[in-house]
């Protein structure tokens, strides 16, 4: 965690379990990205944590913005970005959704399907459309299936209907999965995309933006290349591909902007060693589960690096689980987790690198418990 | 759904996401337990659906109720159950909840480990306690895990070592799994649980209750077991152990006292082939997914039925899908669903018999989506 949340976490103790974000820490990742990839327009991941003064401090950085739905748009303006910077990247928009975003002054969109942009053309007659392309995941710690995009050969018939339906095909984007560790999945879908791209614009269509989607990784358990890695291998493609003519190029940042910059504290409601064999792990309950906002746990694909006060103590392993009642609230079982012999109930374990993706998925109140309190610091 | 919740659907077209919900079936579902299992008394689930017109309407017919924690606790205070009604039945209690259930008259606690019963010895000093065992939950379609649960080695030392600590033993708890659609896993569970009662007993301690939890199932696309089935199963086996000098019973329904009284109504947001090969199922995508209230769909556990205003036209297979930008937020996959060709976005679908574990469980706001609405009627 940054000094600036240990030092919030140790004057104020506020009651778990709670998010603390530093968003002196969401900026220096801002400017990191923006230095290793200066030609790539920052479109924020909203949905990582949209909290308006994260939002507040991007647009003053000359963020742009992804949103995932109408709401998102909204709170986008609200902190003051401007219609022109947000595109609305959910491929599965309700037609009320795109009019409004239309009428608000949103003018580029995604789909994936002749359906989607059928839509678009009655609800958003003349906006920009990207089609996003289904690419392979690979090396991705939280894939994204196979519901989203669609094919090169589909994407070919769908561009031109774009423009026939008196929408501008403006492009196209793919996602290479969330918390992604293979600077190359990059490079293949770059790959993919440009041949595709340059296909399109040899047959008359006048493409300007190839959006290379989110993914980037932050440091949970395991180290993962850094930024200039994933910065090499998308310039060393796209240059290959496009050489000196690029087309606009965007990313989707969303977990490696917030993730390193927020801690959940949380703490132990019981330690319990029901099995009295001496291998048998610990059941650690923390106050906090999947339901409360650690929904990246679901199959422990995320998964969380954990302090506690008793670190450096002898340590055996656990069983890690939320409060609730319901059996699958377990955090980690097959993940090899070990804890301090000491824990007790009471103790407080602090879940680092937990700024994306916990505050908006909290159930409303599961099993009674509120949803996690948040402090941008 | 229950002419009551089609004629409300048909003449105010909610908005959707919305669970409307037929008080009068809960009622109907209450009395029916109530004339089955007669001597059984009911703690309604808390957690399965907690709101006010709910509980109000059972504390009138006279409900017990099992809480997953304090603020479901304070929730039926409110809604007029008396404490001695109550019993705090999750197992993983933070030492304050414990404090304050027995400051507000709470006298009736789960456990199922030495630690848990060592806190509820310092923070409810005096009251009953039950202990509860891990017995297996074959099937169930949402079973509960190691989680919860003890040994019935176990629970013989830790009974005793309950009254050494000034609680009053009173007795002992398992659960077979939710939607368990086996009358005779309770038939064996009983058989377990009614050794260790009567050894306990007759090594000294008074014990009076029995609690036989949930798990009882609802009809989703299958038919399930009438409750009678459950209720023979179950009398059998307790008169089978312990004759005519039956313990006090309890039972948790949940999902079967209110899983039939709900519909959630919700919206195609868009009907996709993206796959031209004609033997591909469509995609359909919903306005409500796996966060934004159907978490049980979370590995196709629980299999909804689905109406739509085309039913008894043709109909092809699908893939379902919730409407946010998370790859995991897909229903079913798997599960073989069919619906109709005409199917279009914009039309309406009813998820029939889905009033329990929806409302709580939906993301305070998953991709800037508000949870469903709910109408009590």
């Amino acid at each position: 965690m940054t000094p600036k949340v240990a030092q919030f976490l140790d004057t104020h103790q506020p009651a778990t379990p709670c998010l603390v974000l530093d968003l002196d820490q969401v900026e220096a990742n801002y400017r990191s990205l923006r230095h290793v990839l200066p030609l790539a327009t920052i479109y924020y991941a909203v949905k990582a944590n949209p909290a308006p003064q994260i939002l507040g401090r991007l647009t003053g950085l000359g963020s742009s913005f992804d949103a995932a739905g109408i709401e998102e748009i909204e709170q986008c303006l609200a902190a003051g970005a401007t219609p022109a910077a947000i595109s609305f990247g959910n491929t599965i928009k309700k037609a009320s959704a795109i009019a409004r975003a239309h009428a608000l002054g949103v003018d580029l969109f995604a789909f994936d399907s002749e359906e989607e942009l059928r839509k678009l053309a009655a609800h958003a007659p003349g906006a920009r459309v990207y089609c996003r392309l289904m690419v392979v995941n690979d090396g991705a710690e939280w894939p994204l299936s196979k519901k989203f995009g669609t094919s090169v050969g589909q994407a070919r018939l769908l561009m031109p209907l774009a423009a026939e339906l008196g929408l501008r095909p403006w492009g196209l984007s793919f996602h290479v999965g969330s918390q992604q560790t293979d600077p190359l999945a990059y490079a293949k879908a770059v790959g993919e995309a440009a041949m595709l791209f340059t296909d399109l614009t040899r047959s008359g269509l006048d493409l300007r933006f190839l959006n290379l989607g989110g993914g980037f990784p932050t440091r949970y358990r395991a180290d993962v290349p850094a930024p200039e890695a994933f910065a090499d291998a998308i310039m060393k493609a796209m240059t290959d591909h496009f050489g000196n003519d690029l087309p606009d190029m965007a990313i989707e940042p969303g977990r490696s902007m917030v993730g390193n910059a927020g801690v959940v504290s949380s703490e132990v409601v019981l330690v319990s060693k029901r099995n009295p064999d001496p291998e048998a792990p610990r059941w650690v309950y923390l106050d906090i589960g999947r339901f409360g906002g650690l929904a990246e746990t679901e199959g422990e694909a995320i998964r969380y690096r954990l302090t506690t006060p008793h670190d450096g103590q002898a340590t055996g392993p656990v069983v890690l689980a939320g409060p609730t009642c319901d059996g699958a609230d377990i955090l980690y079982e097959r993940s090899g987790y070990q804890l301090p012999l000491a824990l007790r109930d009471g103790d407080r374990v602090a879940i680092e690198t937990a700024g994306a993706y916990v505050t908006t998925y909290a159930a409303q109140s599961f099993n009674g418990f509120a949803p996690l309190a948040e402090y941008y610091i």
